[in-house]
């Protein structure tokens, strides 16, 4: 079970309603304090699959890339468009803020796994892109269980949500 | 002076880092506390000149739609994307998140000034289709003043910003 919160997950490293500037947004000096819309991260398995299949590894576990949730059944999840709802059956709801794009962190903590394969930090980025999951952001508390069914309301440009 | 805080400009009727879920926001139950980000509403010059010469009225003014900023010189404001940043000369940034879409009410208000002209309240729906600005979350508060110069970073689907 996780308890998502105005702001994330309590303890999780990304949780705040505001958060510090950093790389990903470039508009602002570092370590401004802004709005943090980067509070949940998800990734789907078939994606975590197809990473592990390019790098020629059997497997990646979600953890190893700092996941907060995993879902499966919806392949595509990376391409879900910013705007986009995921709504729990509690009513727990978060907006998607768009692509997780890879950094190489992941990616190293990867390699400490398959010792023997080579280069899976900086192969990783290349593999992970477009597969590497989206980040949300909570637009409505609640509780998320394993097993749950998500409901994914898509946005899209020609009529976008609100 | 506007002077834009976490949530939005203090006294507005969208203030608030949370908001109650209207008809917006079907996913939700009416009134369940969310995450606001419908905080700050922008309209253009031009698509205001636009929605007035379809009504075949002199003029429309910002303050008759409730917005917040008028900008001009970035006439297709309305189609900026989602995800996209506008930032002032302060390093005060705003976040869009998507259209505005016409509902009815800035039509009446409209219908006020100009009682001679028939049906502009229904009309405006219409008219102000794609031209009624976009709504915004203060993503990194600051003050905002006249005649400053806004800086717009367009976010796409292809190399998304984070």
């Amino acid at each position: 079970m996780a308890n998502l919160e105005f702001g994330g997950i309590a303890g999780d490293r990304h949780f705040g309603v505001t958060s510090l500037a950093d790389a990903r947004q470039p508009m602002y000096p570092r370590g401004t304090e802004k709005l943090n819309l980067r509070q949940i991260t998800i990734v789907s398995e078939e994606e975590l699959s197809l990473i592990a299949e390019e790098l020629g590894i059997e497997y990646v576990l979600p953890e190893w890339l700092g996941a907060n949730l995993l879902v499966n059944g919806y392949p595509e999840l990376t391409t879900l468009m910013i705007g986009s709802r995921l709504l729990f059956p509690d009513g727990t709801g978060l907006i998607c803020m768009g692509e997780n794009k890879p950094c190489n962190l992941p990616g190293q903590e990867i390699q400490k796994h398959y010792e023997m394969e080579p280069k899976l930090a900086t192969r990783f980025i290349r593999a992970a892109l477009k597969r590497r999951g989206i980040v949300c952001a909570v637009e409505c508390p609640g509780k998320v269980y394993e097993g749950d069914e998500v409901q994914i309301f898509v946005n899209n440009l020609d009529n976008p949500m609100q």
